[in-house]
């Protein structure tokens, strides 16, 4: 159930029997062959099949993240990093405000990693307030799916190659990944990144992907158990 | 065309031929009985049907803006409006950078207005860029219509219940605009403005609606030429 | 009575009797052949008869706006956006400490509008404060005694001509207004505001200047009652 | 010659053959018997009067400064030192953009001290700017002639008592100054200073104020040579 | 060589024939039994070590980080995460603007990782301008040694227990890792993690620490050789 | 008693008898012959002998300053003035919320000045705290054994030679101060300063520095005492 399906009075009611709320963090960036906003719909999925199993409201996509790394690829638009904790920061006091207490954050991106230590900020701040962080390709389920295939997680590559982030065909084969030294700048990560993926086979079969999804599914329903 | 159905190959191959973007300002804010996202799906419609007809490429949206008014309304969620100059800022500077030159931001929300005076900071502090604002029902064109049937536009009445941003059925009739005394609180403005609405019929026919839409899509073509 | 002929006694003992405040937001920056602080000297021209009649107190002006887009003229002093936000905001949380519960905002200049997004903000934040924003200019009232004459009003035309703005004698007849295409940065907007004009006649006859100001002191006078 | 009497016209001509400019920093702050804005007139008295004998163009004057610890004597509107060091950068930029080149800064207010660290900041990132510091009291000059009168100069004591400051008759004798432990809040300030003065005489023979009046502005006149 | 023994006449001779630079991110915060600042002590050592084999200049350290869920614990003291991201690019503009093009950040807690983004922002702000990022314990080499001693890693356990970070004696034996729900507050963050450790044992052999210190020793030298 | 020397547990046994902490603001900047963090070195002599005498905890020290004029100067590291205050403030605030309520802010650098407004702004903000504030150099105390001595005190010259601030020889004899006409820039400064010293005698005797030392350290104890 996503917020942008419902008027105000939709979400009265759902504060009268849950508290909790699922906030996609997403970004608009080049993964190389995939949609610009892969990192937008991968957890805007898990978000909507979580929806699905447990009725948690589902607030709209941030659709931009920080990418300052990326911004000689055309169509990556990117947040200062001031700026996105700032936009989260705003969400999350909103939702409080109206009684929201239990936020899941589903992360879509790395760059938005420094988000957290605002949050920490923010649930020391406002009582009762409990947040979770989910970023679903570091978690130690969907990295023992790679592990037991064999393939190894990078960005742009099989990994986030789910049906819904692909459009358009990808290369057959795999890349090898670049020789990266230290934090690149803009000019530089594009000359070294070439093609935008980090390296590895474009692709995997659909059962892994399956099998991914899943994982991190299983891992997001549980989440929203808020266990203490 | 949406980038976020391309990947950055694409968006290079477009600015091959063309500089011209259009960003989307939305809100995600009370509508009384419309989606909390009217504000997003209105300039986003017009924005696709434009896409449609010039081939001008369209951003991901910006689902958030500044309604600090509406906050004490569930599903709110609000930008400071400082965090909401920072974010058009940075969204501007990214596609500044790799080579967009003329932005047509399609604003969907009154309180997202102070954008205007950071573009104008943007405008002169990158050179060769232009840009231009599109409020839709504050365009000479939206009101020539409005006056036209004798309706009165407001927030959440008729003038945004298009087929698109319904999400239940509207109420018959009119509601008696109510009188606001000065600048709200949150809290003041819940009371003030009841269910949401600023008065007059929820609902206006079919056509009217539609003579709504086509004369702002007309507006955002035109626009979209950049005249000088 | 502007506080700046008061001491600190003074208005303690005022605010044993009134909570209510005007303060006044002006601009420095071109008016064409107009004082360069023309947006400063109506508001507060308004303030001082009010306060005659009314005995509500007046704040030291406010003598800069945001004006980004004249900054090529010289002799104008902008402020950044951000800045003039939490330049209004100081002064309302210090007036707001000291028991100022009722302030009137008078504004002289367009540019000064995203304002009003801050003081929403402040007003949820401050119990018990109550905020008022008055923009001559944009008043039903002052709007219907240039419908009245058939006089348009606009930037550094006759409608800001008062006597208490000149500076130099006047241009007589009237200019055409210039076209102006999207978001002008400053260089532009000189170029194509030429002298600063928006057009139309540069002066009106002392009978229109005496209604419009008749009609936005009225308008001022009504809003000091602070009606709920 | 004060820009308000001004358009911009007359200050692009200025610019023609000059380069200066006087910009007065004030507050808007307690002075025990003296007005609010004493701080705005003592430097606006100075900046008017050398003007007189040099033609050098004076700013509007900025009317509020960090006065946090004088919060809760009632009138006094204090900004953040954040927001006034962001301020006065603006104006700064501002005219630098215009071409001015070497500006005198008359500040009123002991509080404002912290935008020397902001214009040290501004005149290295600003190319061919010169900036002049100048707070009339910390003068050689002055506490040399308080020095000569055997007065000690102090916050709203007779050091400020000019004809121009008073806004109502001043206590006869002299104050004992008050034991201040450590940095105080507003609220122990006030407590603290009582009256607001800092202590000793309230009031100087008129030829002690003109002797001090006139070694400031021998001291103004002098920086706005802007010597090498 | 530290910084702190140089005046600016070795500084200026260093940069005749180095350009690279070691910066020390620490933080102040609880590690259970050891100093409180753990954090910059590590991170220092390997800096001293590595500027006796490479001469390589090492800039004072920052003594603060970004702690706020260990606020709870007397004696952490943390900067909020907008202060270290302006703090530490205030630091590389400065060693920018005098020359040095390589900089190698030493950080020793996890959460400054923040910066990593505006450092990011930096490299590509500054033509020239080479960074590299070292955090530790999260290196290879060091889990390496981890796996090899069977020991697990975490917050203020043995990982951290070097000569130079005991303060006291440690307590013998393991303790078990608490389970941490979501993002804690600082408040449930003390209650959650008790005496401040992430659990394991609190101390490991002298040949154990001399191992990791050896092998993040290695990697700092080879990252300070800046390979392309 | 050094808070880097011990851990949270002792912090917390500290706070129970005693709520005083000390905080050494520095700078890293040139000081001609001495060392770049002679600002950090001098207070935290201070702090470190009134601690043997008192037993008051001293905190990690502030390493970098504002220091925008010397940035030319090799080995510089200076903090805009906005982040200096942000950090200020971060660490009062954290120490405030573990129970300190009475910090002696013992400041080494001239250019940290500014700081002293936002302490302000905290003492109103946080009830119960008492802040002060000591700038040796400008104490009354030293200036007075300096005027015994008939030595002129200056930044770099004799007034920083310490044992403890020496990294070299120094010259023998005296500099010609400096003619310094307004603010300037950081390469301005550079070619005004020469090798850095403000000017007069590079050295004093020993018994001076003992004198001055001790002057500084009575008052830093008797400040310790927070009388009211």
């Amino acid at each position: 159930m996503r917020s942008e399906e419902l008027n105000w009075f939709d979400v009265e009611n759902y504060l009268q029997q849950d508290e909790r709320l699922m906030l996609v963090l997403g970004a608009c960036e080049q993964h190389a062959y995939l949609s610009l906003t892969t990192d937008v719909r991968i957890p805007l999925a898990l978000a909507d099949a979580a929806a699905g199993k447990t009725g948690v409201l589902v607030a709209p996509t941030v659709n931009f993240g920080a990418s300052p790394y990326f911004l000689a690829y055309p169509g990556t638009l990117s947040l200062r990093i001031s700026t996105l904790l700032d936009l989260v920061e705003d969400l999350v006091r909103s939702a409080y405000g109206q009684g929201f207490r239990r936020i899941l954050v589903l992360n879509g991106h790395g760059g938005n990693d420094p988000v957290r230590l605002r949050l920490y900020e923010l649930t020391s701040a406002l009582p009762g307030l409990r947040l979770a962080w989910y970023a679903w390709w570091t978690s130690h389920s969907v990295t023992e799916v790679a592990r037991r295939y064999e393939l190894k997680p990078a960005h742009a590559n099989w990994l986030e190659a789910f049906p819904f982030t692909l459009v358009c065909e990808l290369p057959a084969g795999e890349k090898q990944p670049p020789f990266i030294p230290g934090l690149l700048g803009a000019a530089e990560a594009r000359l070294a990144y070439g093609d935008g993926s980090f390296g590895g086979p474009y692709l995997a079969p659909a059962d892994v992907m399956e099998a991914v999804f899943a994982a991190a599914l299983k891992d997001v329903i549980e989440l929203l158990e808020f266990k203490e």
